[in-house]
């Protein structure tokens, strides 16, 4: 019986969980410091109150649970003892016959780390609901707020990255000032909500065509947001953000820029890129390392490409598949197959009836497009459940103009979350 | 043109708001320190992952938009002038002619207010989500424990108070470890899981009768629940609870006890009782100041009872209603009336299909019981939206036993919480 150890339950190592599951001659072991599988291209409307916590996410006990030779557990893994075919984690060794690493990337702020504090990311449930908070906190604020300059630095967001999840980000808020807030606030107008994207390259969504990228801007104008390309970021504050010698002054700043690989691959030894993914073989393999695999958004696969195959769910998925295929037909004396990515495209979504869907040579703009963004990301939702109850908050939204889930919940679960300040007494 | 001051969106202060709003001759003022209005009653279903954050709170901007005389604030209020009819908050000061006091209470460890720490309350939605998280998060370390007395520790859950919330909440725990979570985990097998509730007086449900006490104790006790009653805690640790001599090691205690009115009465040199509560005339007014009135669970009032009334949903809606209604009669010239508590009962759910109903005399058990339970809990739901949404859920969990919102939600939104601790390359 071979023991498979997969480390991170994303997109590439619930897929490889998958395929190994119910499989003779062969357990499998999953660690994920989460407890829970995240349906990544959908956080976005979480942080922006589209939808609940609970609609993008499932623990991952209840998706492997079908699976009688997989056993999950919640836990960090510290480092791999490549010798001795073991990982350590907090809570003890656990060796291992073939091992995936799919630990997924976090956000890097380019050496400036203490930027993070003004300038949440987005790749957690608990990022999407600071966001919300700061968000909702800022309305909340500039409704209370006297001084103008202060209500105006209160209602101006400023994200950082114009790929597809700052695009998304950008074109909610201006979707929700517009037609949502508007209705609710008798001190401000959240029309006059001022959003910015900061991009440092020449133009947004430099994955897509620039025809397509053109076509978004647009979009995103019609909703306020302001677009601003070849500007780099030279520093984020509590109050705003530096583009050299340009400043905005904004309340909320939020982060949709660079990532970096977990940094797992350093501590190996093994070889990696400037923004630490493992480089793997065409097997997903790492070199000198048959029975280690990497996949997903950890992985630099760059065979058959330019560039590496960029850091999405289709791609961390096909990946999980191939992994798990391949030590299956091991298992069986078969060869291995090398890795290839059938590319089915991308898309993202600026707002209502608005989206760019590219597939190779085909490029959609409009209500079309949007209707298409709907249909696939409803069907690559993780259960039943969630398609049945995603499509039944978007429905809800779509008619009502709402975004119902707009709650504001404190980081601090104490009631008096600041004791120290004074006499708890104080307060109302 | 009378500017009404309402503190806190409870079930009093939203209820009178509501009685007010489009009335003639009278503006309205809404502060609250949350930006939603809570559903109390269903709070434990999200703290045991039955039901999402959004499916029990709706956003009190959404609740008052159709109200064109209304305004709301996030914001607290600290303090209250008499003398001069204002009350001070964290954004300024604010004039009022009448002042509704609904600022509800807040558990209360009888002077041992360390014990909040280890043993968390429910009465906002911060609280349900950190309940939730250290419930999963005991059995995902009872999972990954090797030592067997560790383990039963993190087996172990007490319930502080045997009152309506610790009765569910233990009833909760009981049907979600038989039922739910017994699928999922290898190591360990969550029907072995123990719980208790402790509670200082001779029996649990005080309020309800003898009879009735006594068939939710035996249901409890078919779910695995313990009932230790004229059992005093005088101690909690993180490791568990002493009682006098006896100790029960637990790694989760849930403080379902005592609760203290918020402290604004004691400030404002009114008569108070010994919970805080806000001594009331027959009019839900204060003695000396009919232009203040207080509801809910601030208000004390035992005029035509023995016993002041509970702090219950319906008490509070029906003095939210009454004070709306005494200001609105007075502006027209007309007496007051004096406010008159109309007893619809009582009610508490223990699980799947049991539940207690006590109206006057008649006295219900079983499943007509949770029926009704089911019926005015979903009636009184504020919402359409709402109503909609947790019947789905409920028919979902009832098919299929589940709690799907089972997600462990970190404390912090950073990637890496504890960044001192250590090289933040050092997670996986």
């Amino acid at each position: 019986m071979k023991h498979v150890m997969i480390v991170g339950g994303g997109f590439a190592g619930i897929n490889a969980a998958k395929e190994l599951g119910n499989k003779k001659d062969v357990r499998i072991t999953l660690i994920d410091r989460k407890n829970y599988h995240l349906f990544q291209p959908l956080l976005y409307q979480v942080a922006m109150s589209a939808l609940g916590t609970g609609d993008v996410a499932e623990p991952l006990r209840n998706m492997l649970a079908r699976y009688k030779n997989i056993e999950v557990f919640k836990g960090v893994v510290e480092n791999v003892d490549q010798k001795r075919k073991v990982i350590q984690t907090d809570f003890g060794e656990m060796s291992y016959d073939y091992l995936i690493l799919a630990c997924g990337v976090k956000h890097h702020y380019f050496g400036n780390e203490e930027w993070e504090e003004h300038a949440p990311g987005l790749k957690i449930i608990a990022q999407a609901t600071e966001i919300r908070r700061r968000v909702m906190e800022a309305y909340e604020a500039a409704e209370r707020a006297s001084d103008p300059v202060e209500r105006k630095k209160l209602l101006t967001f400023v994200i950082v990255g114009g790929g597809p999840t700052g695009v998304e980000l950008a074109g909610s808020i201006g979707e929700m000032s517009r037609f949502t807030l508007s209705k609710y606030y008798k001190h401000i107008d959240p029309k006059l909500t001022r959003i910015f994207i900061v991009e440092a390259a020449p133009r947004i969504l430099g994955s897509f065509s620039p025809e397509l990228a053109s076509k978004a801007t647009r979009a995103l104008e019609q909703l306020g947001v302001q677009v601003w390309t070849n500007s780099m970021v030279t520093n984020v504050d509590r109050n705003g953000v530096q583009i050299g010698n340009e400043r905005i002054e904004a309340a909320t700043v939020l982060w949709a820029a660079g990532v970096r690989a977990i940094g797992l691959g350093r501590k190996m030894g093994v070889e990696i890129d400037h923004s630490g993914r493992i480089i793997v073989e065409e097997d997903l393999s790492i070199p000198g390392h048959p029975e280690i695999f990497v996949g997903g958004d950890q992985a630099h696969f760059s065979h058959h490409t330019d560039q590496p195959l960029p850091g999405m769910a289709p791609v961390a998925l096909q990946q999980g598949r191939a992994i798990g295929k391949n030590i299956l037909s091991e298992l069986k004396g078969k060869e291995r197959k090398p890795f290839r990515y059938l590319d089915k495209g991308q898309m993202a979504t600026i707002g209502r009836n608005k989206a760019i869907v590219e597939i190779g040579r085909f490029k959609f703009f409009g209500s079309f497009a949007w209707f298409t963004w709907l249909l696939v990301h409803i069907y690559y939702l993780t259960t039943f459940k969630h398609r049945v109850f995603v499509l039944l908050q978007w429905g809800w939204s779509y008619f009502t103009f709402g975004h119902g889930a707009r709650l504001i919940v404190n980081k601090e679960w104490r009631f008096y979350p600041d004791k120290k300040s004074a006499n708890v007494e104080e307060e109302s």
